[in-house]
């Protein structure tokens, strides 16, 4: 199906445009009334992720009331540690869950891995699939994924965590373990991404969302590697990174076969593209609680950001938009991003 | 009176030395059986830091057990804004929680502020006196302050929080009450800390816990100036700022009037040197995760760690050590410290 709206995907294939696209981490989510009035009706998140009908319908209320310039399929990170055979809960307002945990060796062998695993994510091929039928083209849309560290962090930590320290305690006392794990997760997430590309995702965006509690000689043994593994396993679309807090790393993954990196508020964008060099598309990094400010605030923050970022640059926030924030906010981020041209 | 071990202050003082001197924030606490004992006779964490005699008794205690270089006063960062007139609860396994919080101007022109604020923390001063006589010149006490960006954060979100959103919608949205806010804070840290230094702290730590989630920009205007403040108005002992997460800010911490800079374990001693330039003092910054690990893997980590510094160095953890800490990796960290030397 031809795109009416193709800006997004120009600018990750490096073209030259006329002003940056944008959309939101999140945006499919809490700050829409729309969003919320399904999500009351179910018993939990997780039937809304597992109901391609659903799923289709949030993903597309972003492009319908933000008017944003990409869609992204409604879906969630531990839908691969689950495929994998670890279950999980999501308990309102505490966040994942996993009754059983990964401890040993045995547990590790018992995963299952790759396109077996993937095999079992049927639901979100169909709602992928159902979603760009119904988007008509109007925009792009996003296939996402974990990072094989990030999730492995919530494998074996369980839940979320300020420290993660149990996940790191694997890595550093049994490193060996640490790797098997992570080559049987990438496995797998090759083989849903190849199978999200396949269904309609027209740019596939990794979420490491916790990279920034790795040091950075960790980061380069345990993270790195599978990334760049991902990255290459799946030429049919762009890839974005997103290392959340992992500033330190983004010299290494600048070298990826990605084309786009995400960056989130700590780093400036003089900073973010000295770090990264000129040949990779860079995509961030409004502080989300600036959207708490009032529109004149948040256009003139646009402004600014978008002439420091200066081309090469899709427009969105430095982390996913917060469940609070103020649709006004949202809008006046979105139509401040519209109005801009590159001189 | 005369200290029988004063490394970390010639260290501090920016002579050279023959090797690092090494403690660990909080060194004082659950990783030592002697710690826990006296805890869990009391009704609460709160006891402790208010009863000098037992602040005292457990600020020793890491010297007795570690022989590390140097003891901290045993105490908490939330002091302040409770001699402030705000209240907070320590809830076992959650963190602090201030039943009251500040949300207008109101709220901040009713706090106390300053050496009236300060003269409430005789507890403090009482607990610094005694374990200063009672460590007998052994090594030096350091005392210690949180930022105020940290504590203006726990006084508007009224707990911890993994994005602060309510303090940082406070800088966005009302810049001038912020400042009115760090304004206060900070005489009473000033006030504070000078009675600190007047009762028998060698050294000062400002720990700016939070400063990782602010922008750049933000951390320029609501954080860097305080802290500045600060340092010029204590030049009684040495200052040590710790910002975690604010990696960005280092260039700007560079310039204050203080003489050591922590930083923790995202960022390389190579980058942090390259940051701050030759004229600090370093302190950090082994991943306290690492410590998890076997002895002989500890021992190697720090050993690189020593050379990667090369000098101008305090040896410790990038942040706290975790309560679930192994004790024997704790000692063989200092231990692997005191049998370095430096070529």
């Amino acid at each position: 199906m031809e795109l009416k709206n193709d800006l997004l995907l120009r600018v990750a294939r490096g073209e030259a445009v006329e002003r940056p696209p944008v959309w939101l981490m999140r945006q499919a989510g809490r700050i829409l009334p729309q969003y919320r009035a399904v999500r009351e009706k179910l018993s939990g998140f997780k039937e809304l992720v597992e109901t391609p009908e659903l799923a289709a319908e949030v993903t597309i209320q972003p492009v319908d009331e933000l008017d944003v310039d990409a869609a992204i399929i409604f879906s969630d990170i531990l839908v691969i540690p689950e495929a994998m055979g670890l279950d999980y809960e999501m308990v309102e307002k505490r966040g994942p869950l996993f009754p059983r945990t990964i401890r040993s060796e045995s547990d590790i062998e018992k995963l299952v891995d790759g396109e077996t695993a993937a095999s079992r994510l049927g639901y979100v091929y169909d709602a992928l699939e159902l979603a760009r039928k119904n988007l008509g083209g109007r925009v792009p849309l996003i296939g996402f994924s974990g990072a094989p560290w990030t999730l492995l962090a919530y494998m074996v930590e369980g839940s979320g965590s300020k420290t993660f320290s149990k996940a790191k305690r694997l890595l550093y006392t049994e490193p060996a373990l640490a790797h098997r794990l992570l080559e049987k997760i990438t496995q797998t997430i090759i083989a849903y991404l190849r199978e999200k590309a396949r269904y309609g995702a027209d740019l596939i965006q990794l979420f490491d969302s916790w990279g920034g509690i790795l040091s950075p000689a960790l980061y380069r043994e345990f993270s790195t590697p599978y990334l760049q593994q991902i990255c290459s396993s799946i030429p049919e679309v762009p890839v974005t990174v997103f290392a959340k807090g992992a500033w330190f790393a983004l010299e290494d993954i600048a070298r990826m076969d990605c084309q786009v990196i995400g960056l989130d508020w700590n780093i400036s964008a003089e900073e973010g593209r000295s770090r990264v060099g000129g040949q990779k598309v860079l995509q961030g990094n409004l502080d989300p609680c600036f959207l708490y400010a009032g529109p004149s605030q948040i256009r003139r923050a646009v402004r600014e950001m978008l002439e420091a970022f200066g081309g090469r640059h899709i427009a969105n926030l430095g982390h996913g938009v917060y469940p609070d924030t103020p649709l006004e906010g949202v809008k006046a981020f979105v139509q401040a991003v519209k109005d801009y041209r590159y001189k």
